[in-house]
C-alpha cells in the first residue's frame, strides 16, 4: 500500500462507503426483531408497527405515521396524498424524488414537476417561491406541493437552513400549497443543525424519514403527517402494494434504530469530514471539506483521472478495500455510516487521498 | 356456551378465521430470521433474499424469482411485466387482482381488463379463450395476458384443474398471449390437487406465491418467471417502491415457511372441511362441504340471519371467541391456517354451526 | 355478375358498408359549416359550439353538453368524470369502451373494469347489478359507474330496453353508483325503440352521442350530463388535448346533422333488415333478421367460408363493389347509413347473399 | 378618448390581443373548407388530411405528419412517442408543455420532468445539457427527450438561435436523447430568424406546429417526425381520443393557412414592436422593445398599477376596446395576429401606452 500512502491493514479489509443503506443489523437489533410482538397490520393489528408509527410521528411533531417498505414509497405516498394527478410538485434540480425514484411520481402518481437550481445544494425558499403557480388559475397547472430534500443527497448531504424552511412554509401556506420534506437522512440534518426533530413538523405537511440509511435498520421508512393525510396515504399504500402483514418484525428494527442510533450520527459526520480533509489536502479542489456538513462526501476528480475517470477510481479504491459509488463520469460519492469505525474512516481517508492525488 | 351447543374452553379463547394472513411467526421461524445473513438487496447483495428467490423459482419450475413486500405487488409486477399499458388482462369476475388490489392494475399499471364468469369458481379454459382478443388487430385492444387465480379466494378456495390450465397454456401460447398465475394460495392448490409444485411453471409465464398466508411467514410474496421477465419486474419493483434493503430478515421467514409449512396444509384443509360439515348439518344449504377443497369456507347465511345479516353473525361469533370475515350482506368467510389447531377447529365448528342453525 | 345473382350496375359502384362513420357531408351541410359564426371555444366564445352543446343536452334531457373531437374522447371524459382512478366501471364483455378505444380508460384514466356477458347483446339490468361492488368497503374496489352501450355495436346494433335501463338507474342510484350511456348510436336506438330522446337523460348521469356515425356529420361527439359533471369533463378535455379553438366550423355540421338526419334513420334500419333477410334466405343461420333492430348486420359465415374466411369474403365483396368490415375469422359486419340509398341496399343485399350462399 | 391620447374610432371597436388563437377564418378559407374532399381518416382515407400532413412534413424537412385537434395533443403525442412512461423530459421552467397543458404529460403520459431556468427566455443548449441524465444508468431516471419551445410563449415570444439548436441536437444525438420542438408558433420563429422552415427538421425528432395561432386556421396542429415515430403517435392519437373522421373539413383550413398566411407574419411582428415601443416610451421599463422579436409583448406594469394590478389594467383596456390577457399579478400579455390591422395596432398602441403611463 506504500504507493498510495496508506498501510492496508489486511487483505480482507472491506470498507463500504457506497451508501449508508449497506449497514447490517447487529446482535441487539436482531434480538429486538426476533422478540417483537406482531399482528396483521393490514387489519391495523401489529403493535410494533403501530408503536413505530406513533413514536416517529411524535418525534417529528406530527399527528400520525405510516410504515413503508422503502423510502421511495414513503416519498411517493406523501407527495401523492398532497398532490392530485395533473398538478405539480416543485423540487430542486437534483432531487432524489425526480432523479432516483424510477420516475414513479409521473408514471404511477401522474404528477408533473418543475425544478429550480440551487447554488451548491443550499436551500433558499425564494428559489421555490419564484416558480410557484398558485392554485386557482384555470389555465395554468397549479403547484400543489413543494418538496425539499434534507439532507440533500446528490449535492453532498447539505443541510437546509431552518429559517429558509420556515419562510417557505409561511409563504406556501398563504397560497394553499403544501410542503413535503424528503427526510431520508433527516436525522443527519437535525444532528448537524442541532435542532429538535420536532421542529420539522412545523415546516412540512408530510415528512418521510428512512430507517435503513444512517439509522441502520434493515428495512423501511416512515411517512409522517396529519391524521387525515396519513389516512389517505394508508389507502394509497395498499394500491401501491406496500400494505405488509406482520411487519412488526422489521418495524422492531426501525424502532431500535430510532431509539439507539440517532445520537451517534455526529460520529459519521466527523468521519466524513476527516475523509474530505484528507482528500482535499492531497488533491486540492476535489472537495471542499467545509461544505461537508453530514455523512456524504462528493469528490470531483477532474482531469487527473480523466483516463478512466470515476469508474477507474472506484475500481482502484476497491483494490484497496474501499468501495465508493460513481455519480458521474468524474464524480464519486462516499458515505459514512454505522458500520464504519473511526479506524476504518482513517484508513479510507488515507487510501482515497492517495488515489485522488495521482 | 350451552345455548350454542359448544363448550367454550375459556374466556380468552380467540380463534381467528378471518384470514390465513393473521398467522404469527413461531419461535423457530423467529430464530431463523434473527440469524439470517443479509446485505443490501438493491445492490443484489442479500444472500437470504437471493436464496429465497432461487429456491422458490426452482420449486415452481421457473427460472428466476423476485421477493416482494406483498402479494398485491407481486401480482401487479407480474402482470405489468407481461401486459403493456393500454392492453388487457382477462380474469374471472371475482378475481382478487381486480376486486381486492385497490384498482392498482388500472390506476398504476394502466392496464384494462375484461372478466368471464365462472360456474362456482371452477376454472374452464374455454371461458377465457372465448373472450380472447389476440394481438395483431389495429382496431381492437389486444389481450396480453390471462390471469388465473389458484386457489380462487372469493369463490371459496376452489382449485383449478391441471388439464384446464394446460389447455389454456397451449391455446394462449399459440396466439402470443401470456398467462399469469395468481398463486397467493398455490401451496394449498398443489396440496389439494396432489401435484408437484413445478408443474405450475409449465402452465404460466409468471406465478405469484404468497409466503404470509397459509405458509405462515410474516411478510412477503415471491414472483417467479423467466429470467427476462423477472429482470423487467425487478426494474418495475423499484418504481413501485418495493426495492427493500436488508430484506433477508423477512426473506428468512419466507424460506423457513416454504421449507417447513407447506407439507402441513392438508391439516388446514381437513379443518376447513370439518367446519363446513358441521355448519352444513346445522344449516342445510349454507355451504356445500364437498366444494370445500382447501382452507376456505364461504357460508351463505340466507334469510335466517337477515335481521342483522353477516355483520351480526360475525359479532355473535366473536362473542364465542371465533372471528370470521364478512364478504357480503349475507356471506361470511372462514379460513383455517397454521395457528388453528384441530381442537380449535372443532370448537369453532360447533360454535359456528350453533349460530348458523338459529 | 350473373354468378352471384346480382346485376352489377357499373364498374364504379362502391357501396361502403364498413361503418356508418364513412358518410361524407353533402352540399347543405357544407354550406352550414362555411357560414357558421365562430369564436375561440377555449375561452367559451364559439356560439356554434355552444348552440350544439345546449341543443344536444336539451334533446337528451340533461343540463349541459360538451363538444368533443371523437366519440372515444366523449366516452373517456364522461366515464373519467364519474369514475375516480382506482375505482371500477362495469360494462358488457364486448363493450366498445373496452374493446375498441385503445385501452385509454385504463392507460390514461386509470380505471379498472369488470364485464358481464349478455345473451346476444340484450341488456339486462340484473347482469350488471349482480357484479356491483358498492362504495364503502375499504377492502374491495368500489364500482363507481356502470356503462351501457346503446345500440350495442359488436352485438349487431341491439337496442336496450327502456324498462331495463330504468331498473338499472333506480338500483344504482340507491347505492351511489353512476350510469354512463355510450350512445354513439343513440339516435338509432331511440328511432328503433320509438321513444323520445329525452328519456335517456332520466336513466343516465352522462351520455355520449356521436354526430359522425348515422347522423352524418364529419367530426365530433357530444357528451351530456349535469352542469357540474360537464364542467369537470371540460377541464379534463383540456388535459386530454381536446379543447379546440374555432370548432364552430365542425360543430355546425353536427348541429345540421342533429336537426336534419335523425328522422331518416328508420330508412337505414329498413335497409339493414333488407340486407339481412336476403343473406338469411341465401345462407340460413348466417344472420337472424329478426334480431337486426337498427343499422348493423353481423353475419356469421360459418364453415362454408372456412377456406379464406371473413377476409376472403370481404375481398370478394369488394370485387362486387361492396365494402364490409371483418370482425373475426368468420364474422363480417355491414352497416347502413346516409350514403347508402335503397337501390344500393338492394344491390348490396343481392351481391352479399350471392356470396354468402357459396 | 382624449384622456388616453388616442382617438377611439368607434364605440364598437374591439381589438382582441389576448392571443393569436382568436383569429376567425375569412371567406376564402371558409370556401376552401366547404369544398374540401374528405373521407374517413381513421381508415386513412381523407385526402385533405393526408395532403396537410404531407405538406407540413415536407415544409419542416421531416418524413411524416399527423393532424391533431389541438396543439396540446400534438405536443403530448410527440413527447409520448419519444419518451417512455417513467423517463424524463427536460424543458425550460416556463415551458408551455408543463405550465399550460393541464398536467397531461404526467397524468396521462406518465412522464416525469425537470426544468432549467433560461435568462429571459433565450435558449442556450448548455442549460439543457447540464441537466441531462443519459440513458444507461440503472439507478437514475434517464432523460429521454429535451423539449424546446420556439417561439417561447411565456417569455414573450423569444426566438431560439439556430446555432444553439444545432448544438443541442448534436450533443443529445450522441447520447441517445431525442429532441422535441414545441413549434406552436414556429412560423413566427422562422419568419423572425429568416431561415427556411425545413432547417428545423434537422434539429428535432418531432415538431408540433399550430395552425390555429398566427396562421389563422380555426382548428388543429400538425405533429411531424420520422415515419416510424409518427406511426407510433398515430396509434397513441386513437387512445387519446384524437382520431377524427372526415377531418378534411378543418384540415382544409389548415392547408389554406399554411399556404397563404405564413408570409404575412412579419406584419404581426412589426405591429407588436410598434405597440411595445409606444408602451416603452410612455412607461419606461415596462417592456424592452428590442426584446420583442415576434408577435408577443409581455408588459410588466410594476407598482404604478399596484392598486388593481394587471386585472384592473385589462378591464380598463377593454373599456377602450382592447382586450389583453393577464399572465400574473402585474403582468399582461398582448399578441398580434391576422385579425389585427396596422390601424388597429396603432390605435391599440396609443390606448395601451396611455393606460400604462398612468
Amino acid at each position: 500500500m506504500a504507493r498510495d500512502g496508506a498501510e492496508r491493514p489486511a487483505a480482507e479489509v472491506s470498507i463500504d462507503l457506497r451508501s449508508d443503506t449497506v449497514t447490517r443489523p447487529g446482535a441487539e437489533m436482531r434480538a429486538a426483531m426476533a422478540a417483537a410482538p406482531v399482528g396483521d397490520d393490514v387489519y391495523g393489528e401489529d403493535p410494533t408497527v403501530s408503536a413505530l408509527e406513533e413514536e416517529t410521528a411524535e418525534l417529528l411533531g406530527l399527528e400520525a405515521g405510516l410504515f413503508c417498505p422503502t423510502g421511495s414509497m414513503a416519498n411517493m405516498l406523501g407527495i401523492a396524498a398532497l398532490t392530485p394527478a395533473g398538478t405539480e410538485v416543485l423540487a430542486e434540480s437534483r432531487a432524489h424524488i425526480l432523479r432516483a425514484e424510477s420516475g414513479g411520481h409521473g408514471a404511477l402518481a401522474g404528477i408533473t414537476s418543475r425544478t429550480w437550481r440551487s447554488d451548491g445544494g443550499v436551500f433558499r425558499a425564494a428559489d421555490a417561491l419564484d416558480m410557484l403557480s398558485p392554485p386557482g388559475s384555470p389555465m395554468l397547472v397549479p403547484t400543489a406541493t413543494v418538496s425539499v430534500e434534507n439532507t440533500h443527497n446528490f449535492w453532498g448531504g447539505t443541510v437546509a437552513d431552518l429559517a429558509e424552511l420556515r419562510e417557505l412554509r409561511a409563504a406556501t401556506a398563504r397560497q394553499g400549497v403544501a410542503v413535503h420534506l424528503d427526510g431520508a437522512r433527516l436525522a443527519n440534518a437535525w444532528t448537524a443543525a442541532g435542532v429538535a426533530p420536532s421542529v420539522y413538523g412545523e415546516v412540512a405537511d408530510t415528512i418521510s424519514i428512512c430507517l435503513s440509511k444512517g439509522l441502520g435498520a434493515p428495512v423501511g421508512s416512515v411517512l409522517a403527517g396529519s391524521a387525515e393525510t396519513i389516512a389517505a396515504a394508508r389507502t394509497l399504500r395498499k394500491r401501491y402494494g406496500g400494505g405488509m402483514r406482520q411487519a412488526g418484525i422489521i418495524a422492531a428494527g426501525g424502532l431500535f434504530a430510532l431509539r439507539h442510533n440517532a445520537d451517534r450520527l455526529a460520529d459519521d459526520h466527523a468521519h466524513a469530514r476527516l475523509i474530505a480533509e484528507a482528500i482535499a489536502s492531497a488533491a486540492p479542489g476535489a472537495v471542499d471539506p467545509a461544505a461537508v456538513a453530514t455523512n456524504i462526501v462528493v469528490v470531483e476528480l477532474g482531469q487527473r483521472w480523466s483516463a478512466g475517470g470515476a469508474q477507474a477510481f472506484a475500481r482502484d479504491a476497491e483494490r484497496h478495500g474501499v468501495r465508493v459509488s460513481v455519480l458521474g463520469p468524474h464524480t464519486v460519492r462516499l458515505v459514512t455510516h454505522l458500520d464504519v469505525s473511526r479506524e476504518q474512516a482513517q484508513y479510507a481517508a488515507e487510501a482515497l487521498a492517495g488515489l485522488a492525488a495521482r
